[in-house]
């Protein structure tokens, strides 16, 4: 098995959604903390519009307050080119750019159609040349629509085709809504993984409906070496009804380590993060198990 | 894919750990709704000793009280010959007997050696014989004790040939306290398969670390075709700590139905029963997804 890289989303997908706004100070320690785990990737804020998402209205100082790890990736989302040149100027290491493989949900999510998204991304892709930043390029609702249903493969293909000829350096299909299953995992990255060869590809899932890690294995078994989570399970999109609950990364570490799996990942640190959140969030319900349940290897005295 | 066969467990793994006890009256009309859902088998109650298992002291009224369907198995666990005679006497259509695998899980679980069970169960092999009653040997703790670690997966199959050689009907693997890991699942699943033959396996799985769907695949992928679950993902183990949740029947239902799976389950059926279950227990922390994130099919107006 491969090594697999592990992509730290809390402080962007977890937060966003969250009732309550975490202070830019302990946003900036969290990451810092979590900059010391092993993770490989760590998105870190968007710069969206503050009116859009309260919650991460502090994108610049957070950027630019973190101490960044050598060994690590810091991204930001943005979903604009308002976004993306704030994000060039607080010199992130990497910009993730978000479009709907679903027409209704890129409209309900970011306001307008796929072409004008795309037209968007070029434009952005001309702001990036020549500043060493790189751009990744996500699929939302790669694996279906809460409006729509079901999403065409075709149309997911067409849209990363779109990304590559853009020049950007990496792929990510997400399940924006947990709407994944094991079988049609695997057959989509499968094609994907041909598709684009050495480009890396990201699976970010969501656990909404307890297919999480079921979707990262059959993932894995197509190819795919590089996933999203989120510690403590935190997360979801605030535009799609229903959603809750990024994977967990603690969880996932958890059950790749018991795999036999590399991930380069303090699983313990992790777990003493996770515990945190609880009292950072202001709520006792974190979906993550492993910080409820223990590690399989933390025995009980008989 | 072959038809995968879904088994309830929650009248007993289910009811056993929960706080408060389930009125007799409505243990019988839970399961009497759940034989009209397209299920392969239901486990209504154990013959353990009331002072053990107090929520399950009615096992007697529930097995006769029920309406069987001609279609559906009705099992009953039984830890010991007594427990196994008033199974008998109450007619019950199978008899699932259950030992750990670990010696100090065996011990904590049924107060006695492996030895002890193992003769305990020939014993009830006598008293079955010319009843018509089937019976399953269940292997608990076969993918990992919560005391010991680690468990040899010869002792579990050294277990099921004794098992087999007693006449028992069928088997289960039993992850008692959700420590099974994908990769783990496939390996020892493809050796029982192997080591069984034609002799009916089932897989009872625990989500208590986020992994029980991941292991279904894993262990369908290695040809295992009956699973137990709980309505809700409601269990556990009583003297398994920290041990939360057998994996959740809708959740597993919907997961293959979404699979391209036949089960013959009413998906929707289901769900309607689950969402009852927050009045009958009185609490609301009840682990199911599907029920809280509604199905993928389960569109939203745009």
């Amino acid at each position: 098995m491969p090594f697999i890289h592990i992509q730290e989303v809390i402080a962007r997908d977890g937060f966003q959604s969250e009732k309550i706004f975490v202070p830019t100070d302990e946003k900036v320690q969290l990451i810092n903390e979590l900059s010391q785990c092993g993770l490989s990737k760590i998105e870190v804020s968007s710069f969206v519009s503050p009116k859009a998402v309260p919650n991460l209205c502090d994108a610049e100082e957070v950027v630019t307050s973190i101490e960044r790890n050598p060994n690590i990736t810091y991204v930001a989302l943005a979903p604009n080119v308002q976004g993306a040149n704030r994000a060039i100027k607080a010199k992130i290491d990497e910009i993730n750019l978000v479009m709907s493989a679903s027409a209704t949900h890129n409209r309900k999510n970011v306001n307008r159609t796929n072409e004008d998204s795309l037209q968007g991304f070029q434009e952005i892709m001309e702001w990036v040349k020549g500043t060493g930043i790189k751009v990744n390029g996500s699929v939302a609702t790669s694996f279906g629509c809460p409006f729509e249903g079901k999403v065409s493969e075709d149309d997911v293909q067409r849209f990363i085709d779109y990304y590559l000829a853009m020049g950007m350096d990496s792929i990510t299909l997400a399940d924006t809504t947990g709407m994944a299953n094991p079988v049609q995992v695997k057959r989509l990255v499968k094609k994907v993984v041909e598709q684009i060869g050495e480009v890396p590809l990201t699976l970010h899932f969501h656990n909404t409906r307890g297919m999480g890690l079921a979707n990262v294995v059959a993932a894995m078994e197509a190819g795919a070496t590089r996933f999203d989570a989120s510690l403590g399970g935190i997360g979801g999109c605030p535009f799609a009804p229903g959603a809750t609950g990024n994977i967990c990364t603690e969880d996932l570490v958890h059950m790749l380590t018991e795999m036999g799996i590399k991930t380069g990942v303090d699983l313990d640190k992790l777990i003493v993060l996770s515990k945190e959140l609880s009292n950072l969030l202001k709520r006792d319900d974190i979906p993550g198990q492993i910080v409820k349940a223990g590690k399989v290897t933390d025995l009980h005295p008989a």
